[in-house]
């Protein structure tokens, strides 16, 4: 798939842009299946909730499961993801969140290549998030919230200089904003939030500032994040995370319309 | 001010209304300025936050500050009031939340009645909520949502057979309901918030399913609730939770419509 040129001026002056409906929904029900089958895959790649045995987060499915080995290499994602960043591309990170019912904190307000640098000496914001999703997004089920054109701001929170690299899942606390810090943006730019039909895809900056509210529906809400990262801005630290966290194949990905049903 | 018949009837089906603009800016400022000077006042009433010493809600206003104490005799509260409940009523509570920026925790789904029964053995739902927004509702900020219709459906929620009277607050806990007590009534009635500038007012019955996610937004979001009960279902306990909690006075309210700028 091609983005228009319109669609590509969008990205960059809002730092978000929302293709609706690129999956149909026979494919996100073989996406769920196959999110379900390795929700069964028992391993530090899958997050479990606190207080039961339910998936919270699964990490690197496309590590074990052919249909997103296919989905990351499909040219409904490659196609925009060469057009907004960058023709070679790897998979720096994918997980797939499921915000579960009535639950699931509500995510700060950050932006991601704060984590990125600390976690990983990332040298330069050169990534595009895609999230795909897997579940209708509502004003009630936690939507992506977003400030438009915040990432041409920068980083908008101080480094701290007693911020250590956390060796896996980065603490939320190390890279959220204060009120004060996001008040005047928000005054100026306003808050967005997604709200789609499942199979819609939001490529989004890796400096956008963004968060999400908890999940007040009584359905569980999944969302799919593809990062991909520009193969010549490789993480610098000596002591990468776990491969399920931090991808170690940096062979630029090429587009793939064959396999099963969703890499077309 | 009177309801329409129309307005009576769509609170009767849904179990709630809302009425745009009831208030000026000029009397929200008012009533903004007297949230101020009351929150100067220290004692159990304040509820100050966890973590600092801004106040998260206050209780009884209308005993201290005049402006609170014309607003529950205004007859464009109790107008409606008189035609949604009873031209008997006093005050049983009133409360203002300040949900802070960033903060308030998301508020579980549940019915009032439930709390009011463990707390204060109330005989019957025969009560309204009369909220007024003191700052715009917006889908960021936390708003009030309810499951439409809901109130007709009586407790969906078990007592247990464990539950004490709380002295005090009561403990959301005690009276969330479950995904499983909702899923089917959201599937079948959906969800509403309710987004409205400030100064308007949602009338919503003591039955109704509602809840509220935390406020995402840099800004803090007051909302001020009086709840009306008729003046024939008076608490049985022995054992009264306190004044600023549940009122005393239950002389039925007569309008009043002199005094300061909120009272006409």
């Amino acid at each position: 798939m091609q983005l228009s040129t319109d669609q590509v001026s969008r990205y960059q002056r809002d730092g978000f842009l929302v293709v609706e409906n690129l999956f149909s929904a026979a494919e996100v029900a073989d996406l769920c299946a196959a999110f379900d089958a390795d929700a069964r895959v028992p391993g530090p790649q899958r997050v479990l909730e606190d207080d039961s045995d339910r998936v919270r987060a699964i990490y690197a499915s496309h590590h074990r499961q052919r249909e997103f080995a296919d989905l990351v290499r499909t040219p409904r994602l490659l196609g925009p993801v060469h057009a907004l960043l960058s023709d070679q591309v790897y998979v720096y990170q994918l997980k797939i969140n499921a915000k579960p019912a009535f639950g699931g904190d509500k995510w700060g307000w950050h932006q991601d290549f704060l984590a990125w640098q600390l976690a990983d000496l990332l040298p330069a914001p050169r990534l595009v998030n895609v999230a795909v999703l897997l579940d209708d997004s509502t004003e009630f089920n936690g939507p992506l919230i977003v400030v438009p054109g915040s990432h041409t701001l920068g980083e908008l929170r101080e480094h701290r200089s007693d911020q250590h690299r956390s060796e896996q899942h980065l603490d939320p606390d190390d890279i959220s904003l204060r009120p004060d810090q996001l008040a005047g943006v928000v005054a100026e730019r306003g808050l967005h939030s997604v709200k789609a039909r499942a199979g819609s895809v939001v490529f989004f900056h890796p400096e956008i500032v963004h968060g999400s509210a908890p999940n007040m529906s009584p359905y569980p809400r999944r969302l799919l994040i593809v990062t991909y990262n520009d193969t010549r801005n490789l993480p610098m630290t000596p002591n990468p995370r776990p491969d399920y966290l931090v991808g170690r194949d940096t062979t630029p990905l090429r587009p793939t319309d064959v396999v099963t049903g969703v890499s077309r």
